[in-house]
């Protein structure tokens, strides 16, 4: 345990060196900015609210868009690649859509020295494409359903931005989906809504609250909107994934129609769902910490970091590769260091990338037939003898997976409240923060009120309701719609 | 045999009803925009030159993608994602790229309803953006080699546009490299350019001429541009891949230094290297025919189509879809239609389709314990015992492939000819048509003469030269470096 202690203080000292992120309890916004420059996710580019995915950023993406892309691929949804631009006639079509979106919107005038006959949007979603392309290719009931997705990079043109969280581009996937039926539509609406779910809580240790919003947070043009609601560090809200029901309103607006099995001239009904680098925001405030990022197991880059110890002792580098060809035969994704940083450095450079477990070897473990495994979520320290190596890393990197969950979930929960008053609910937002969950009356009107009092926002209505009867906070009128209220990046 | 000659005449009949594309003898511009939208690989778009992936077109992307991306990584690239927008001043630093691009740039001049202090263009390319970025990450010879790949669209506001071919918008990797010196990136140049020779000739079985580019050819702003052209059924050239070296020119006129090893001051060297969904226009141009599609079983979205005969018939299906779970287990892509459509509706659909072999599976042979393979590419029948299945397949699978690109190979060399002079050139292109190999005196302005006289661009100077001494068949001046003339898409 000597050289454990030794190498504690070590670290200590020469962390003050290589990195200083602002602790969260000082500042969130600050610690969450130190984070994603300092675990070199991101870069800022010249344009505002554009910015760049860096190769450990646009990792996390990619192990993302695996996972997702597989688990719509398994539900029968197939990939496209739908045009840019948007011509402005195009996004017109749909009244409420255009009214959400054509404020925010990025416009091309020019083609090379031309000005355009006709301004053309840059995608800020892309149904009005869909539903463009819709138009020409189905006409029967043999013809659906079209489940589709697409991954890609919208814009649109924020006033305020934060890298992740909000921004003028962002890269997300689109899926588009047309059906025969309304039945059909709106399974297809939950079922992708659970896909998110599942995929935040098994994948990414992000609890989630499934529910619907309100009319005021819906969809521009959307019949439902759906959500998966996730709580940061901070214990405000992060909106993680969407899933909308369109009913048949964009079909009318396009002009969508199909012959059905009784030949009859029929809308199809529509839905769309969404997930974004928005989700990597979320990972960060859901669980770092003040070394830096904490990556679940399940998605991060490098699952394990191994660090030779004393390099240039006699067969320490060897036996280093032996450990980490032996985890990767494991199907681990692993990596070494061996470049001539010293292992204080090394030790706070994947700390603050979020590396889930660090192996420590050295002339006195290989002496000892073992390793030091340190797991990033707790600091926790396992000696591990050589020959259990592939039985025992996979065990801890499942512990760190349920570890941040259930802490994850424990922030959470211990941070969901009961209220029954607008008082009740603002005394809790502004001593506590967390989630406050009462009844409502469904009226928009309450909702803005309570907005203007509390400085909340309607989270959702979770899809598992109690039905029983309470009290509209702001109108007083007995209801028993259940509602969460919080406060949201 | 009597059923698989009844089968013959059946789709001969249904053939008709079904898919009705133009012979490429007849019209090969025709041929070509049939097979893109009857294949379903593509739909138009309300804009020009803005198409629509559809999932069978992007499913080959998808593969393309799948394949060089691990090609790519196992060299040590790494993908970020850079922004979509690039500000004027930006893209104006570098003389001759600004030249080279600012003509064919689509401009954004609004944010909403705001008009933009400065115009920003949708990327044409990125070489701006990562030198922009390389700027602030890059100091210290540890720091490089920076190896990036992203994958995106770009946007060129091209007059005249056709699928895959010439898009206003195109999907394509490009990768950019930052290197110590002249020495490595000229490595990495090559490199590359290798790594898109192999993914031509072994994935999509097309064989390439690996060479470089004229001055007058090259890249706006490369020091050296290479490529790898490929010859199309209609003998015409397809430029297929490029890679290029960019000295330190924009190091320079972006300001990108590092401390070298002996602590100088020094300008880094670039390259960048680029293969788009314009390929997928090259693999239908070399291996389609006049039934459509034909794709290398290596990179085809299916492979294998098990088409049940008789249906209706005890067992049929039962028996069809063991053969594809089967088939699947043994790590194929199979699929089979089970739909009411007639068998010859679905030979037709699936020739158009580019399947490199469909499965026939009746009754008849149910009672025989066997099944009918059928190659795309040659129509050839084998008759398999159905507990060779799994060894069969894949042979026959590997038969395809090779078959296509020696034919393919075929096609190359018996278009290739030899030439002295500017005449011979002229009438061989005329006449023949295909590459003509000259020699050339290296200037710029002979190859403008002689697209001028004989129609045709230089297509490059291959890797391989005899060294030879020879004439310049427009100057006549004696020179020894070989050259590749022809008319390209």
């Amino acid at each position: 345990m000597g050289r454990l202690m030794k190498g504690l203080k070590e670290v200590a000292k020469e962390k003050k060196q290589v990195e200083q992120i602002t602790d969260m309890e000082v500042d969130f916004a600050q610690w969450y900015t130190d984070v994603v420059t300092k675990a070199e996710l991101i870069d800022y580019s010249g344009v505002k609210g554009l910015m760049i995915l860096r190769p450990y950023g646009y990792a996390i993406w990619e192990n993302i868009q695996k996972v997702l892309d597989g688990m719509f691929k398994e539900k029968g949804h197939e990939n496209v690649a739908m045009p840019l631009l948007i011509p402005e006639s195009l996004l017109q079509k749909e009244k409420d859509h255009v009214e959400g979106f054509a404020p925010e919107v990025a416009w091309v005038t020019y083609g090379g020295s031309e000005k355009l006959s006709e301004r053309l949007c840059i995608r800020p979603t892309s149904e009005t494409l869909f539903c463009e392309h819709w138009g020409h290719i189905v006409h029967s009931w043999r013809d659906l359903p079209k489940l589709y997705n697409q991954w890609c990079s919208v814009l649109r043109w924020e006033k305020t931005t934060r890298p992740f969280l909000r921004g003028r581009e962002f890269h997300w996937q689109e899926g588009h989906t047309l059906h025969a039926t309304a039945e059909e539509a709106i399974n297809e609406t939950m079922q992708q809504l659970e896909v998110y779910a599942e995929f935040c809580e098994n994948w990414l240790a992000m609890p989630v609250i499934r529910g619907r919003k309100t009319k005021k947070e819906q969809f521009a043009g959307a019949e439902a909107t759906y959500t998966v609601e996730c709580m940061m560090h901070d214990k405000k809200a992060l909106q993680s994934g969407t899933s909308h029901y369109f009913g048949d309103g964009f079909a009318k607006a396009f002009g969508i129609t199909f012959t059905d099995k009784n030949n009859q001239l029929t809308y199809p009904h529509q839905t769309s769902w969404g997930l974004s680098t928005r989700i990597i925001g979320g990972l960060i405030m859901t669980h770092g910490d003040n070394n830096g990022l904490v990556l679940p197991p399940k998605i991060a880059p490098i699952q394990v970091i191994v660090l030779p110890i004393a390099m240039h002792k006699d067969g320490v580098t060897d036996k280093a590769w032996e450990l980490i060809n032996r985890l990767k035969a494991a199907g681990l994704r692993v990596r070494g260091d061996f470049s001539d940083n010293s292992p204080g450095w090394k030790f706070s450079e994947y700390e603050m990338k979020g590396v889930p477990l660090r192996i420590e070897i050295g002339p006195k473990d290989i002496e000892n037939g073992q390793c030091v495994a340190v797991r990033r979520d707790n600091g926790e320290k396992t000696v591990i003898a050589l020959e259990e190596l592939e039985a025992k890393i996979p065990e801890l990197l499942d512990a760190v997976q349920q570890g941040l969950f259930d802490k994850a979930k424990r922030n959470l929960e211990e941070h969901t409240y009961d209220a029954v008053t607008a008082d009740d609910i603002k005394e809790i937002i502004n001593t506590k923060g967390g989630f406050v969950r009462t009844k409502w009356c469904g009226d928009t009107e309450c909702e803005l009120k309570l907005k203007e009092y509390a400085g909340v926002s309607s989270r959702c209505m979770p899809l598992s309701q109690d039905g029983k009867e309470g009290v509209c906070p702001v109108c007083g009128r007995s209801c028993n719609t259940t509602i969460i209220w919080g406060v949201a990046y």
